[in-house]
């Protein structure tokens, strides 16, 4: 039997435990008694069946059976039920509850890009909508399907590398490549390559994906985001491909490739990509983490560790007062030796500030720039921990999202959000949003800087809260709105690294000014005349 | 009385000699006698007067008067004149000819971004065109007039600094701004600052122009070209303002600062951007220089550089075989002891190659860089020169180009292309173009690598050659013509950072394809619905 928990939970191995510690902290921050720990919030372990038939004739569903071969053509409600979400909380919520309104009408497996020509041509004269979906863990509703239509999934076999070039120091990709066999590939290829971009999506997540959404790994810092990675890619557009050039830069008019890069599958599917590679050398990298007395001279050093020349830092992170206090309950480090020691000595629970740095590259080059932020950050009062926090952070740097799913199981609210900002207004804007978060009653508001520039920096956000489950879905919605309006109101980017999806879309104006996004929408009727791609109100554009 | 020479030289000093060195160098190559010496080719002292009278309506004069004053409107033959062309060599040889069929009707000096928004709306609504004019030092007939209309002239009084932000580490500044002046403004703010972007142009070139032309300084390969350094702008379009906002990184759409990075005046006047600054600590720059015995091994030594996580120097720079020959020789460095020394050793005239480099930052930042260089390009068969060489180089970077004027009075036709390739590519390229080159009689052919990549690098191309006077223009352009087409076809890019312009243009829909210049076109059509903005053909757009 397929439940709906089977399409929201992460893969097959990942019903995670809450650990003693994090249990710990629930307990004590949001009142829960043993009797509340045993009462499951909906678990969506009933079986899938929509209510919405597929609207496509017979006809048309025949002609996608004969380009891809029925094997790749689904019909069935877990097929069309498992591809109309991403992981947005509010559409874990919907699943829990078995609502699904707009399923896809159909779930095509394209075999090659041929397929693809095909499909878009057929679905460009019906005008029927057309999502690409990869891993699905947008937690933006980028996957939707309001419109019903084709979700047409890269994952099953658009998935083969089509060059490693170690001259070049580049790999040409197909889109719908999962992260860790694509990572996997290129650690053993030839010399031993890395492509530098983990995010905390990385196990269920494509290429295809990160540049869709235009995403950020917990690298960045070293490696950039997929917009500095990316050298060309190659699109099938309604109107036709568009492929780019592989050039290492060039100025032959603007650089159309950008324009697909957080281009949400609105204007095409992305079917190849062509990015940047690195040799891949793990026993060089060095790492180092260390306590500040409080967030604003942890940033300060943070800041000057980027305008100072000394080279960058691959992995590079803060977290605020709160998620360290977080980190080191859910630990147990708190009222340990160590912690009265470094209590003692001025970094103060509820002040200090964790910070994890991790250096890749040729040896001397990560010694040169550990060493370099040891002596500037200690200008910031700070106290050495060594390398191992950083480490075991590292090991476990996936498996916070995880616990996503066991909390929403005992009513809790969890969701994440994420912007951008010019150092000069970070301070301002972190501040605005814990008050923001901490207006409601009972919640834990964690944030972290994960991703570093000369001129500014992300800030990430996690809150957690007990559900009102009369009323789940509304307060959700409701307490989001507040939350991207404090954000945007106090000059932070709709988003760093997520995307827009459908979510931030009513933003999008506002931000970006009518102008801006007429010229988005023009771009989007030259490529996709009939809005067949992923239609809806995606990044804010006509549905 | 005003020339034609005063239009096409540099600036009011620069009437370059040419030295001793070099005037043997063409004595030896071409054969000169010292009869043909003396014999000087059009020099261009002719009064300037136009054939072709301002083509606008008194009425709309006024109303440009009205708007920024009679003295920042111009339609004296001179002022037309002199901004009917860049720098471009063909360009050189029409005004040394006085010939100029198509000026501007008009140039006009706005004053701030409210004169231009009212100038580009009444050229909007009459259907002048509108060519932005910075420097004027294209050299791709990039702010020519085919057209007629209005040159705007930006350096007047748009070149202010609106502000310098310490703690982002950023400047905003008007696009009239000329790059000594702006780069002296940060030398000299705060606690010093550099803009880090100087291209051979620099003295006579303006950071709008950088941006529309999509440029390179000498130290890119640390720095970045342009478009790494832009964080946002603002341009005036005919359909209104576009506004980009300043994020350190974001994920909300694709990245719409990108399509005016390049643009070369196609889609609206940029008047202001904001740009990245680095701290400015000349003291602590680390030089060297190498010599290798071919050009394929310097190449490879440079790639290992790029692709070893060692970090990354600022200038890097290889002169194959030819350019380095001529250099020692202009530098009267041939037959020294030293000379005969390198020869005796292996690094022998006609294949060697010198290979400079420059890192800024922290001190020991770069004396890490270095020194990992050194132990780099050892493995490559080099000989360390010192650092002396390297400073030589730079306290003359900008000088060589001041060089054509008194080279075309000898009759010499010079003129430099570049492309952008990947490493795969770049031996072969660099060969079948100097074998284009070397096919024509007397030909000298130059050539350096000057902007590195991880994945690639430019090739940058000098040649010159005795002028067929009797058809200078025919002959250049056939020449031209097969070099441009040399290099397509050997996967080089049509630019690096000259830019398309209107002499690379022919080449854009095939090196594009037809659907990304049909999405350039749409864009275009978008931001300037009645194609007012520098039309005639740039960048292969409809005319």
């Amino acid at each position: 039997m397929n439940t709906y928990r089977d399409i929201f939970k992460w893969g097959d191995k990942r019903e995670a435990q809450i650990d003693e510690g994090t249990l710990k902290v629930i307990q004590k921050e949001f009142g829960f008694t043993d009797e509340k720990f045993k009462d499951k919030y909906l678990v969506g372990d009933q079986e899938v069946k929509l209510n919405h038939k597929c609207q496509l004739d017979q006809i048309i569903i025949d002609q996608f059976i004969k380009i891809v071969g029925a094997e790749n053509c689904k019909i069935d409600d877990y097929s069309r039920a498992s591809h109309s979400y991403g992981k947005f909380y509010a559409e874990l919520i919907k699943l829990r509850k078995g609502l699904i309104p707009t399923p896809p009408d159909l779930v095509i497996y394209p075999r090659n890009e041929e397929d693809i020509i095909q499909i878009i041509s057929i679905c460009n004269s019906h005008k029927i909508a057309v999502t690409p979906f990869g891993g699905h863990s947008s937690v933006t509703r980028g996957v939707e399907t309001p419109n019903g239509g084709i979700s047409l999934d890269l994952t099953k076999h658009l998935n083969k590398i089509i060059e490693v070039n170690e001259i070049n120091s580049t790999v040409t990709v197909q889109s719908g490549m999962y992260g860790p066999v694509f990572e996997n590939y290129l650690n053993n290829y030839g010399e031993k390559y890395t492509c530098g971009h983990f995010p905390q999506s990385f196990e269920y997540s494509t290429v295809g994906g990160w540049v869709a959404a235009k995403g950020a790994g917990q690298a960045s810092t070293g490696y950039g985001k997929i917009e500095h990675m990316v050298l060309s890619l190659r699109v099938v557009t309604p109107t036709g491909i568009i492929e780019t050039k592989t050039y290492p830069a060039s100025a032959q008019g603007w650089d159309l490739y950008t324009i697909f890069i957080g281009s949400e599958g609105t204007l095409g599917v992305i079917t190849q990509v062509t990015m940047k590679i690195h040799k891949f050398r793990p026993n060089q990298t060095k790492h180092a983490s260390f306590i500040f007395k409080n967030f604003d001279s942890a940033v300060t050093a943070m800041r000057n560790v980027m305008q100072s020349g000394i080279g960058v830092p691959h992995l590079f992170r803060i977290s605020d007062p709160e998620e360290t206090d977080i980190a080191f309950k859910t630990k147990n480090f708190e009222g340990t030796i160590a912690d009265k020691f470094l209590n003692t000595i001025g970094y103060k629970s509820g002040s200090r500030c964790l910070m994890f740095v991790s250096v890749d590259g040729d040896k001397a080059y990560t010694n040169h720039v550990i060493s370099s932020i040891k002596k500037i950050v200690k200008k910031s009062g700070t106290f050495y921990l060594g390398a191992s926090p950083t480490k075991k952070w590292l090991e476990q740097r996936y498996s916070s999202a995880y616990l996503r799913d066991p909390l929403m199981d005992l009513g809790i609210m969890t969701d994440t959000l994420e912007t951008a900002v010019m150092w000069n207004n970070l301070i301002s804007l972190w501040s605005s949003v814990r008050t923001y978060l901490k207006s409601r009653e009972k919640t834990v508001a964690m944030v972290h800087i994960s991703h570093v520039y000369e001129n500014g920096a992300n800030l990430y956000f996690t809150f957690l809260s007990p559900m009102k489950t009369a009323d789940e879905l509304a307060d959700y919605e409701s307490f989001h709105k507040g939350l991207v309006d404090t954000i945007h109101a106090n000059k932070g980017s709709l988003s760093h690294h997520h995307g827009i999806g459908r979510t931030l879309a009513p933003w999008m104006q506002n931000e970006l000014g009518k102008n801006s996004l007429d010229l988005m929408q023009a771009i989007k009727d030259q490529l996709d005349p009939n809005g067949i791609m992923n239609p809806g109100n995606t990044l804010g554009l006509k549905p």
